[in-house]
C-alpha cells in the first residue's frame, strides 16, 4: 500500500494555553497528509485531481485517534501516512505522528471517493475509485 | 449524567472548497462544547476552573467520530453534549450534532483531568477528578 | 449605516500558549460578523444570499487592525460591526471588539461584492452591489 | 535587515467555499513566518527563545494587509518575511506572499517583545529587545 512521510515543525499557532497542540490541529495535519498521499498517487495537485476526475473530494465517513505524547511549538515531528484498506469507493488511511521517533498521535480515517450526485449537483455521492488511481494507492507500479 | 445543548450557525469560515464543514472544525466545536459542560458543572469559566483546582486542562486521550450528513454555512445546528462515563481521573463525553433534527455528526472522546506533574511542572499528569465536580458531572444535585 | 452587535465567549481553542487569543482567530470572528451583517441586511443566510444574487462572496481587498487589550478564554466579549463606507462595488466595515466595555481590538476591512467572471467562471470579479441590498446596508428602510 | 523566505503549498483546509484561501489563514502563515525569522535570528526554536529570555512572546500591536491575487489549494507559493523597522521594544515585519512570482498578499505587522509584568505575572508588558537579538534582526553579523 502507498505510504508517504512528511517532516514539519509544530507552530505556536497550533498550540493552546496548555502550550501543547490543540487537538483539532492534528486533524488539519492529517487532512493535508491524506491530500499529499493522493497527490503522490496521481501525480497531480488535489485541485488538478478533482478537475481531472470531476470529483468533489474525499470526505470522511468516520475517524478515530489516540493521543499518546503531547507535542508543543518548536517540536520537529514526522507524519507517516499509509493506505491501510482500499475498497470499491471507500478507503482507510492511517496517520502516525512521531516525535523523536516515538509515536505521539495515531489516527485512522475512512473516506469515500465522492462525486457530485447527478440528480442533485449540490449533494455528493460515493463513486468507484478510478482503477489507475486505486492501483497506485495499492502501491502497484503505474 | 450531565448534558448540555448549544445551538449555533455553521459559518463560511468553517467550510472547505466543497462548501461543507472542514471536519477538523467539528472538533473545535466539540472542544468548546466539552468546556461548556464543565463550566456548567462547576459554575465557573474554564479559566476560573483551572485556577481554582490548579489544573492544566482536560486533554484528550482518544476520540472517534462518524460523519453522517454534511453541513454547510448558513445551516443552523444543535450540539448535544453528554457525559457518558466517569472514572477516577478520566471520563467520556459524547457529542451529537443535529441538523433539522437529524443526526449529522457523532463524536465520542475520552479525556483526563490533568494536573501539572510535581516532579516536572512542564509535564501534565492525570489526577483524580475533584469529588464535588464528579458529582455534578454525574448530574447529582450539588 | 447598518450595525450589528454579537456577544460571545472567548474559547480555549481561540488561545495560544500565552493564554490569549491567537490573533488570526480575531479575523475569523470578524469574518463571521461581516457575514451576519449581510444576513441581517438581506434577511437570508449567506448561503441563500450567494445563490439569490448568483455571487461568489465578499472577499477582502485590504484590512487593518489594532490590538489594544488582550482577551483570553472565559472572557465574555461583544463585537460591534458597522458599515462605514459604501461605494459602487466595494465597502468598508468596522469591527469593535470590547471586553467589559473597553475597546480590545479594532478592525477595518474593505471588501468587494464579487461575481464569477463571465469570461472565466473560475475567476471572481467585483460587481455593483444590488441597489436594495445597498439601501439596507446604508440603514435605509426597505 | 534580516529576511527569510519559505516555500509551501496552499492546502485544501486553508480554503473556503469560494475555493480560495480563507483570509485569516494568511495571518496564521504570517505568524509562523515571523516566528521562523526570530528562530533564525537567535538560533533557537521559539520555545527555547521564550525560555532563554524569560519572555512571553511577540504579540501584535497592529497589522494591515492587502489581498491582490487570490490563491487556492494546490498553489505553490513563497513567503518572504523581512524586518522593516526595529525600535527599542517594538518592531515591524513585512510579509510578501507570491504566486508564480507575482505579489498575491502583502502584510505588515507591528509587534512588541513582551515579558511578564513583574507586578502581575498574568499580564504582559513590552520590554527592550535583547541587544544581541536586535543586532541579528538588523542583519548584522553575530
Amino acid at each position: 500500500m502507498l505510504s508517504n512521510t512528511r517532516a514539519f515543525r509544530i507552530e505556536w499557532g497550533h498550540c493552546d494555553p496548555a502550550g501543547i497542540v490543540f487537538f483539532p490541529r492534528y486533524f488539519e495535519m492529517f487532512d493535508a497528509a491524506s491530500a499529499a498521499l493522493f497527490e503522490r498517487a496521481c501525480g497531480m495537485t488535489k485541485y488538478q485531481m478533482l478537475k481531472h476526475y470531476g470529483t468533489a473530494g474525499i470526505p470522511l465517513v468516520e475517524n478515530r485517534a489516540r493521543f499518546l505524547i503531547s507535542t508543543r511549538f518548536g517540536d520537529d515531528v514526522s507524519l507517516e501516512t499509509t493506505v491501510t484498506e482500499l475498497r470499491r469507493s471507500s478507503f482507510t488511511i492511517q496517520h502516525r505522528l512521531r516525535k523523536a521517533g516515538a509515536l505521539a498521535v495515531e489516527g485512522n480515517e475512512t473516506r469515500v471517493w465522492a462525486g457530485h450526485d447527478p440528480e442533485n449537483p449540490e449533494r455528493i455521492k460515493a463513486q468507484p475509485i478510478p482503477p489507475e488511481l486505486a492501483a497506485r494507492l495499492r502501491g502497484e507500479a503505474p
